[in-house]
């Protein structure tokens, strides 16, 4: 694997750090990076699932958790996410829920995808807030990591 | 308002238990209970986005994660859930990453449920279990809970 080019964006690269992370831990590897409307970071988490034995412990919903609970809201107005897969659609309708201003993803996900797949969550009508969306930076990072733990597991 | 009539299922009176407690706390009064495939009680409870300032604490993501953590495993597989209200995307997708059998809700959402209504995330061809799902259970008694808490706070 190659290192990410020098034009990826710092949130995108510390999400692809926590996601190597989560690898080596044996979890899927998927990282995620919360800034604040500052764009200073508020937390950098890899998924744990495993470990913590929890079905939604995806590394965007530990974000935005932690996030939250850091800056005492339970809001995240302003909030910008970065995360080296597409969010599934729990962690989708969390993002909304938390009103992020701003979700990079790395990777598509045309199988577990709740953005630009499956139930498309932003653009249901009964979806209360959009945050911006910008699909595909450092995807092959991202997508390369997948591929690799998958394939090691077979 | 009335007490639920004698046929309603014991997990779902336990729910509006925790509902009319939420309501207590300054919570909008949704409650969850989470039974395994015995029909033993794992957990019971209430909406926590106020107090833990969190999100993601709606009480359907409250009860699969403590369930979890109380049965060591990552999925529910086998569990049965009663949920005071239709859950939202959120939770309707963390239901089905938790392999949930069967899920018991009150009160139908046109606004913001994701089983009967917006994205019905357990249609989508990318969700890859759906549980049995049986709403209207208790209905009425769940409607009205939700209607006072939203007219007392007009």
């Amino acid at each position: 694997m190659t290192n990410p080019p020098p034009s990826m964006p710092e949130g995108m690269t510390l999400a692809l750090d926590q996601a190597k992370a989560a690898a080596e831990r044996g979890e899927v590897p998927v990282g995620a990076a919360l800034f604040d409307e500052n764009g200073i970071l508020i937390t950098a988490v890899g998924n744990r699932v495993e470990q913590e034995r929890d079905p939604t412990a995806h590394a965007e919903m530990l974000a935005l958790r932690a996030g939250a609970a850091r800056l005492g809201l339970k809001r995240l107005a302003g909030c910008d996410l970065y995360v080296t897969l597409e969010p599934c659609p729990m962690c989708a309708a969390a993002i909304s829920l938390a009103r992020i201003r701003r979700l990079y993803f790395a990777a598509y996900d045309p199988k577990g995808g709740g953005v630009e797949h499956g139930p498309h969550i932003f653009d249901q009508p009964t979806c209360h807030h959009r945050p911006e969306v910008y699909g595909g930076i450092g995807e092959r990072a991202a997508a390369a990591l997948l591929r690799k733990f998958f394939r090691d597991r077979r």
